[in-house]
């Protein structure tokens, strides 16, 4: 259905719906709100509205049914809950196929607008009750992720209604009402709302300041809203794009500073190159180019000149920089030859962008180098991805795993990949966290970037050797990573090691009643406090911000991940101590302000250490062995990676992930379904029995298995 | 004439020229040489071809008949003893508008193939003798920069008779010999070739790596040879792209360590936002965006997709991030904002390009702050002028003068700009070296980007304060005026500051007799004193390449510019001293190595502060108090800077330029004619005499003058 025919079946109604609004591509609530907020001509106020599509369980041949479900977007919608009170069987959330059967929409544009003549008697339909008596105005999709337009609820109901036949009533539901008989205890119903039990615990005059979307129910907008709740990150308006604020660089630079030390140790040398790359060279190496050029952007004019040859933007320097390997190269005493780059890559991706994650503009370091022989080169392959271990491990307490990706998944055009491969919990994906390859001679043999020098070993001195090259890349991937990993639902958490600020000192206890010159006391502690913690290496930051409550100052660190915070107040400065808040746990303990520059380093520690380890623990025990076909669906259903002895053939790769996407049915509303792909072939094939040669069989295709592979939905 | 005609004359001759190869645009014989090795089809060994352009003197009424010299690139032309030979009076380089009315060519195109029935009777033309004998083939502009065909010195010798005339002869002449005679001492002609007087003081056994041309003959050539033997840049194959070497991408790195602990220190916090800009944003601002929107380059196509609007590569982000910092700002709490950025910006320029100078994609910081008044911002635009300053004069030993842009030259869409000014004493031109813009209102105002707050000081709370804004930027033009400041004609001389080698140990005096044993003496000597002063925080290294004799070694390092050699040979192993060499005035000392780690960083100091001592000494001798408008244009064609008592009136401005660009032909074959501009009003005016308001007069002009103004030729 066309914008126009929208518009007339709302006259129709005498629906006079406020002016469409365009806004950039948004994919989640969190970037629809931020778009219309920044949208000029949107109304200052309004609520999003949500539109979700069910399929109740129905017999493999009858025609599905689904459930259409209009709620405020702050809604909780328990699907047990609606099922039960509609007579629905098993509800689970409509995969991306079915939204397309049946509107021809994604999720991103689905609206009650989708509604039509044709389809509403195809469905079944409820509206939450409680737009029909809101004073809101709503923000519908106007079938379209980039296009908005806005209507009360009364007239939301209006809609429906002319729809409504005996055949397929609107079904009214109060969400709110069944919520609460959900969560009660029996008995109980009605008694005690949920909502009042949860604040149980809160710091006493805290200011609520939610990250307002549950971790656990909303991945995706949790991911989204934590991000620029803690101001990492801004949505830019070019889509795909992202800023990078200072909360979320500093990390990057921490990145920086620590790599930089360890390659420029193993003889690595920073240079820059170019960001263009002509159409020629770029398209140089075939099977490389494969995996770019979809997504290679074009600058095709300057000025008002259009160029004469399109050049691109780089997407990775492979193409750029060999060339002049060739040319610099000229001897085996320029060799090994080890360069890096900090720079920016485009990778213009028409899938849904995620910050961090995947964004068509990035950041990242791409090392380039050259040797004489494959052991040299298999050697760094490896150091690389240790430091990527500890990059991710030691300063972002994020667990990875090491290993081989398989053929099917290495890099186009290289020989092989190596991999640290991390692990979301709350989502059960895996995700590529880093990469090093050995591209083998495939880029100098002659006929690609021809480089070469004569064999020093020949004694002929006629013999040429092709050098050995290996590149390897980190990007601000990372960081997304590590909040997927370690936020909650007070937002971010910063590991120590990489938070600018790792402690911040909060004075409490001033009432209207403290007396000017305990207010000073008590600030002047603070500010010493922070000059001490700072002189021991602790990056300390007093908050004496006039005209915020501590409460709102909490919430505030809080939402930003701030590892520890000390709390200075009448009765602590008579104690001569500091009440101290860990930011992972929540712990409280008072520390004696006499030894605070040891503890407060060894608490930093205790802390990198424990997240550290509880999120290797989570990782580890959703590592689980697969050894039948059976299991493997619903291990990733369970949120887990599946490990299995597998054959490591492609056809076979191929074929886990067609039959085990067919099976899949996403709870999560952003989540489509997808099917399993190997992540990686372990490095440590210990943790796992030994692979018997010509008897342990691979549970896909029941062929001999070679390593213990694993297997997952992934990012 | 096309390349078509060129063809045919050419096989009317019977001249079977080698194939035309094509090439990026080249605008120096280094740059030229450069594209034609990397070419594949070029051929293996060849010689340029330069033709040079003469104007000799002439009655202002008569038709100027312009001397043409062909010649191998590598043959020395003295002007004054060709007019000599040839009766021609007072030679000078022709200037564009010469060529181009003659040939309707530009200089890097230019080639004997001009010449054709039509032309050659309307100039004087000779060859060089040593051309028409030579085996060489010699490599031709095709009449265009990007495409060169390949000739014998006898081909074209003969197209070249084939022209000649009884009124237009072809004039042989032996430049060798033309050149021994010139130099010569009177009486001594042909006795002693200057050539083998000038390796004089050479070190012993060295090898000669020469530049090859000389700083003071043709400065730009000399420059990009420089760049390119110290391994600092190579050229890349989209024009106007460099590639920067770590040998030149460290200087920068140093530059970021020290400038970001200092912005750290003012409250500025690093962030990255995107490179991508949408159109509609872009031209939000109609001043700023007409300096830049003639050189933007603009993505129109993602993989085979055409995108539906185009989008701009920043040129600089100001309209990238001021829509953020209208959002972010909402009261005057969240003042100031402080953000810089390191990252790459494109400006597609048409000039002719030049490495580190002027390039399409270049590198810098942009740093942008919002303040909530005027004096606040100010205060700030003079500290970041002071970090720029420092970064010249105490990190790389350049001189510069701060001081005030006038309104010509200010930043398009600013307040006021203030810069740092460098002078390049070769070319006697002025640089533009940093600038710290205070953008004042002009882009927080409401029809702008609207960035404002409430007055805090207005009682009502109805008052609103637009922002005040600056930016500042510093790039890696930084490395070449460096570069141009104190390199000479062994190459380059790193101040000790940026030098990423400060102090490389030569092993000597080992020949075919020295035992094994001593030859391991020395060489862990060498080991052990690098050790010793990387422990005492110099960057050492020594040198114990196997293959390379020290004299090798020697020019190596010289023209890669450490500032410091330390030799050690079996007499200084005996003496337990080493021999050290300072490459910015070729002064040896022997140094007890007992002392060694305090007396070479004294030494290294004093080399920084002599560095920039004399050139600080040499920029100000060449500041030239000009008061008589004649004075003017001799003042810079002396290669000075005039500094006039100055209206300040931009119309003023503009007939200056004029006027000295009318005057001016350069005798510099690459520098084209060019008029004055004002460089700067610098902030001490007390180095001349004061202005007496009313009765100082401007010189250009004579309206009264208000403050001293350095006007100069410029980069």
């Amino acid at each position: 259905m066309s914008l126009d025919n929208i518009t007339q079946s709302l006259a129709a109604l005498a629906i006079q719906a406020q002016g469409v609004v365009s806004h950039c591509t948004t994919n989640s609530p969190a970037t629809w709100r931020e778009a219309l907020e920044s949208a000029p001509s949107a109304p200052k106020s309004f609520e999003l509205l949500k539109t979700l599509v069910y399929k109740p369980k129905t017999a493999k041949t009858a025609t599905p049914v689904p459930l259409i479900i209009v709620a405020r977007e702050s809604t909780d919608v328990i699907s047990g809950a609606v099922g039960k009170k509609l007579g629905l069987k098993d509800l689970r959330l409509g995969s991306e196929d079915l939204l397309n059967e049946f509107f021809s929409l994604d999720k991103n544009s689905l609206s009650p607008l989708a509604l039509t003549e044709q389809t509403y008697p195809k469905v079944t339909t409820a509206i939450d009750s409680s737009i029909i008596s809101s004073d809101s105005l709503f923000a519908v999709r106007a079938l379209a992720s980039d296009s908005t337009l806005f209507l009360s609820g009364k007239d939301i109901h209006a809609y429906l209604r002319r729809l409504e036949s005996k055949e397929s009533p609107l079904h009214e539901i109060d969400f709110e009402a069944l919520k609460t008989e959900a969560d009660a205890p029996a008995g109980q119903a009605k008694t005690a709302p949920a909502k009042e039990k949860k604040d149980d615990g809160k710091i006493e005059g805290a200011i609520q300041i939610a990250i307002g979307i549950k971790k656990e129910v909303d991945f995706a907008a949790w991911y989204t809203n934590v991000l620029i709740k803690a101001d990492m990150l801004d949505y830019y308006n070019v889509s795909g794009c992202y800023i990078l604020r200072p909360w979320s660089y500093s990390i990057w630079e921490v990145i920086q500073d620590w790599f930089n030390v360890r390659i420029r140790d193993m003889g690595v040398q920073n240079a820059y190159f170019p960001m263009f790359v002509s159409a020629k060279v770029l398209e140089r190496e075939k099977d490389h180019i494969e995996g770019f050029s979809p997504e290679v952007a074009w600058v095709t004019r300057a000025g008002n000149s259009e160029l004469e040859e399109p050049i691109a933007v780089r997407p990775t320097s492979e193409t750029v920089m060999y060339p002049y390997y060739a040319k610099w190269i000229k001897s085996h005493r320029d060799l090994p030859l080890k360069l890096n780059q900090w720079n920016n890559v485009v990778r213009w991706e028409f899938k849904n962008p995620q910050p961090f994650l995947r964004t068509r503009e990035f950041l990242w370091q791409e090392g380039h180098t050259a040797h004489l022989t494959k052991p040299e080169a298999d050697v760094e392959v490896r150091e690389i991805l240790e430091l990527y271990r500890q990059v991710y491990e030691d300063l972002l307490a994020v667990p990875v795993i090491q290993g081989i990706k398989s053929e099917k998944e290495k890099f186009a055009g290289g020989l092989y990949t190596t991999t640290v491969e991390g692990f979301v919990p709350t989502t059960g994906r895996g995700i590529q966290a880093g990469t090093s390859h050995c591209l083998g001679q495939n880029f100098s043999r002659p006929e690609m970037f021809n480089i070469f020098v004569e064999d020093p070993n020949d004694p002929t001195g006629q013999g040429k050797v092709y050098v050995w090259q290996n590149s390897w890349g980190l990007s601000t991937r990372t960081i997304g990573v590590m909040v997927m990993i370690h936020g909650d639902n007070q937002g971010l958490v910063l590991p120590p090691r990489v938070a600018s600020v790792q402690a911040v000192i909060v004075p409490c206890g001033v009432t209207a009643k403290t007396s000017d010159a305990q207010r000073k006391a008590i600030s002047d502690r603070c500010e010493a406090l922070a000059a001490a913690l700072k002189a021991a290496g602790v990056k300390a930051k007093a908050d004496l911000r006039e005209g915020y409550t501590p409460g709102f100052k909490f919430n505030d660190w809080e939402q930003k991940g701030v590892p520890l915070r000390l709390e200075i107040g009448p009765a602590d400065l008579a104690k001569d101590q500091t009440l101290s808040v860990r930011r992972d746990t929540g712990v409280k303990a008072p520390l004696p302000l006499a030894d605070i520059t040891t503890s407060v380093p060894q608490l930093l520690d205790a802390i990198q250490a424990d997240m550290f380890r509880r999120a290797q623990d989570t990782y580890f025990s959703r590592l689980r062995v697969v050894t039948r076909w059976e299991e493997v669906v619903p291990t990733l259903d369970d949120k887990c990676v599946a490990v299995i002895p597998w054959c490591e053939e492609e056809a076979c790769e191929d074929d886990i992930k067609e039959r085990s996407a067919k099976s899949a049915e996403p709870t999560d509303e952003r989540a489509p379904s997808a099917g399993a792909k190997s992540l990686c072939i372990p490095f440590d094939q210990s943790r796992w029995p030994a692979i018997e040669p010509g008897k342990t069989k691979c549970p896909a295709c029941g062929k001999d298995a070679k390593r213990w592979t694993m297997f997952g939905r992934s990012y």
